[in-house]
């Protein structure tokens, strides 16, 4: 944190930030220049919390100037966490494949649709038990039946699943079921659910915020490794911006930013991106040509009939097309590095 | 909702959407225009879910026309709801002031607080015992006992108290000390939350998620309401955007289109909006002028010591300031409406 | 700019970042921390260019300290500036109201109006005769002939008028005209108007680019300060964001930042912000108690049949309201100021 | 646009609604539904202004159906523009690559990038002579002799050459010089300029405003077609959003969206999205990957040298390994779309 103080603040001021820099426990070092004053602050441990300073007498800015995770930092890991679900490893040479519905409606429907996206080389399976609705009138997701459907899907076809879970109440439920346990957009700062998720012994796919930044998000990863969990998977899916003619935004900078400050592995969910079906083999491709390790995408075999989200959820053989042209980009980009 | 067709979509396609519609129970009207047909969609319960059609060949948008919520409209019930706390009424023609520290942090600290927001004339005392932190290594809140301590303040003071839920697991607890439970901005759309609040006898306190839509937002009031509880009361704390001089903008036509809108009471928040002192009794004084029903507003005797959000809290002299000049503003404003 | 470090920066690649600076003219000074060394940068004439050093190796990020304005800044000159339009006076302690249409549409529109808002108490008249309209198929504006109508308007009510000028082609024949000359917010970074409005003999009304930040907004003002017209009145009127519920979102926080880092005048427009006749009167009131100098409002006699922007407009009984609220909030905050 | 009524508004009310659409020329179609009236507009020429109805009593909403735009509508013209830039075409099945530095700083500097960039595989160079520029104290660019250093570079290599225009004053000097005339984000509706394009000789290439819609920004095209120039090339360059990470957030559904709803071509600009040179590279396959038809990436052999934008600027070693990574990508697509 760098303190920058008024042109015009008085030594007493000064005194006063000096001192309660130090009350906190932390070393001051002021930086005298040419206009102005600044003081720099050392030996934190954690984040310092600018607002402690913001409010004093001749302080002008409050700047922070480390990032505030740790375990989730690339300077506190530098190699790749790699996390294994069966048989498929996340985060290191390969890519990641999870495809499903938006909703798992019935066996036969969840079936119907694993068998597509296995064949065309999906390795994970995903589809809502439990599903975060913005009205209470809409389809809410089958509930326990949903992951038992979910866990006939597995038998049949040998894909692990991917489901998210909601609250605290039905976590030890979902964990039993799920290879992967979800926790949603909306969720990404329910603190109390993160906290569960450091116990939990299935890896965490933890979604984006549709406003956070970079920072609080991978705070949000931060809560589930200081609890014990170091097996979380990031997803980017898009940022609120005045931006209509897609869903959310794509923020495919921050895959880039991710892969450089943390360890931990990032895919990409293009059709909550998109929320229309045609943007989403354009994305996927722009996801994997970016450097994600994985994509998460929305199939149904009858799309026009899903009881949610069918808007984005891509036929069957569009999804082959999907997979046939990632692998080709991330085939040739691996290529591209190892010869260079 | 209306189904604008593509400029060249065939009669096939047409067909297909008027037996998507029919086929969900709706009612299809086609409106033949110069260029393209468009297809009003009529005789829905609850929303239109837009992606069932926008993903049909030929069609070119899907256009929400009437508004997804039901309970909290004032087409639905017209007269302003007045939610009674101890002996004050929110709603109705006075002006609600809630005061009090971000987080509770002692006896002594919270008692301070609340008699000197109570001499301003605060009506209900705020305080945190459980905080949602963005880092786990912050100061997290003094959970139950922080509660007891609210419960002090009251039976010293004779303040209702506000205090923030943020999990299913300690909502019954928070039921029993707090008179109004305050649902966060990050808990939004927390939907397990939303269910239990609906159920609980104390009024809510739900604030507007920081990148929620009105719609939104109304709709995680009308979780509550369909549960069964119609006492929720709503706050405006500044939404996210590109601006940064403000730790979020505070959007206060949001206020005119839920007093429009909705028959609920509206409150603003200024304090979480600015993030920074001097921001805030302009803010205040703002969000009065533009007819909410009350403030919630952060104070503490010594903000330098807070230990959490001391930056935009005010000191006691400055909420005495800004208790009279709101004041000032709002008895004009009901005097100026009475007369004209 | 303060340059922070990698953790694992090499001393020379720290090197590299003393002597590029040096190189500049700067002063370089490091700031040896416990886990990494950051470089502050001293002495330095206007902004320094972070990204100068933001590619360097070993250069984790570099961050502005000062405020990269200078002549429009309160720590250049501490008085407020105050302008001179006829004989009302801008940014001292009265409120300025400048009321009209959007455009300029006949004489005996413009006249009907300018009685009107004159009568209810505006101080300047406002209409468009050069309109900037997103389609080239909306009505453009009356050009010349709309200005030749403001001067009859001035004439036949003594009113001074505002009107905004497009480019640097009819710059002359808009400072001929108007009394106050206005930059839009889609203007707000033309270079090459700004430089054409330091030269003016007239003062400025520089509205906020619709995704501006203060600093750039200052900066576009800087740039006629620069060039020799110190004469500028800054008008907030929304920023762009995901809400939809009004056209632009008011930034009232802009006005409290502003009307501290700078001395120039600031006013705001409601009109454009709420883009919605419901809001104009709410969100005036909030910009009188924020603190604005001043406000912009659109008036028309008849909306309904308005060229361009009819939705926003008030009708006169409304704007005679809208005056009579916004004057008791400014004259009470005026007297509480004055008492305490 | 369809205008929809509020619950109880009554006959009259409609009936003035009708009035008015027949007044200007139009034709209403009333669509009774269950719970309120809806009106269709039909036979309009050009956009329909909402701001005509959402005043009006009754009125509860006024939704537009159509695009606002005609010419540069795939609907008004089924088939992609091909432009021809030299021996260049763009928007056919060819991938455009324009390099070169942010802004011509002399004629070694402009003469040591073309050649690096001509090697690589880019087909057009970029430099600026006249630069927008945030402060008025920062580098403005060389002006005319920017521009002759740019002819004397297309003289050396071959290579035509894109540059910016800022103003109506120094356009036909521009056009003079430049193949393809640039008007950047800030001037996007710059409407002199975009009136000035329409009658340009050159091909026009067309930012995206950083915070415009699809809707504008094909609007602002439709200004240069309307003014009878129909070779513009549309560019994204990242919208302005609440993320920091990246100086502007790359729109790149925005790619998917234009290439459907109009026929012009569209590329990318990496570089003034990312801000930092190590997003550039993987934003670039992205955006290819997308399906855009080109990217205009900004280079320079000495970026920690640069007067403007080195932080952004690759290396021309980086470079070479962008040109050959985008092209696999981009081959391997065109490859998969003729095969299936």
């Amino acid at each position: 944190m760098l303190i920058v103080m008024d042109q015009k603040a008085t030594p007493e001021e000064i005194d006063v930030v000096l001192a309660v820099i130090e009350e906190r426990g932390y070393t001051a070092r002021p930086i005298p220049g040419g206009e102005r004053v600044s003081i720099g602050i050392l030996n934190n441990k954690g984040p310092v919390d600018a607002s402690q300073f913001l409010g004093l007498p001749g302080v002008k800015d409050a700047i922070p100037v480390t990032r505030p995770y740790k375990l989730v930092s690339r300077e506190f890991r530098l190699e790749n966490t790699v996390i294994q679900v069966g048989d498929v490893s996340v985060g290191n040479d390969g890519l990641l494949i999870v495809a499903g519905p938006c909703a798992v409606e019935s066996e036969s429907q969840a079936l119907t649709i694993a068998k597509h996206v296995r064949g065309a080389g999906a390795h994970l399976f995903r589809g809502g038990a439990y599903k975060p609705r913005t009205s209470p009138y809409s389809f809410q997701g089958l509930g326990k039946e949903g992951l038992e459907i979910l866990a006939r899907v597995r038998e049949s076809t040998g894909m692990p699943v991917v489901t998210e879970v909601m609250d605290f109440e039905t976590f030890d439920l979902v964990e039993e079921y799920a290879d992967v346990i979800q926790i949603g957009t909306r969720n990404m700062q329910n603190f109390s659910l993160l906290r569960r998720a450091g116990q939990a012994r299935k890896p965490i796919l933890l979604k984006r915020g549709m406003a956070a930044t970079i920072d609080e998000w991978l705070m949000a990863a931060e809560y589930i490794l200081e609890g014990g969990n170091s097996n979380v998977i990031l997803c980017e899916r898009g940022v609120r911006t005045f931006v209509h003619h897609s869903r959310n935004t794509l923020d495919l900078s921050a895959v880039s930013v991710v892969l450089k400050e943390s360890h931990l592995p990032i895919i990409v969910d293009p059709s909550h991106a998109a929320g229309r079906r045609d943007q989403v083999i354009p994305l996927s491709r722009a996801a994997v040509a970016v450097g994600a390790q994985g994509l998460m995408v929305e199939v149904h075999h009858a799309p026009e009939k899903a009881l949610s989200d069918g808007a984005q959820s891509l036929y069957p053989h569009q999804f082959e097309r999907l997979c046939r042209q990632v692998r080709t980009i991330f085939n040739n980009l691996k290529a591209d590095e190892t010869s260079s």
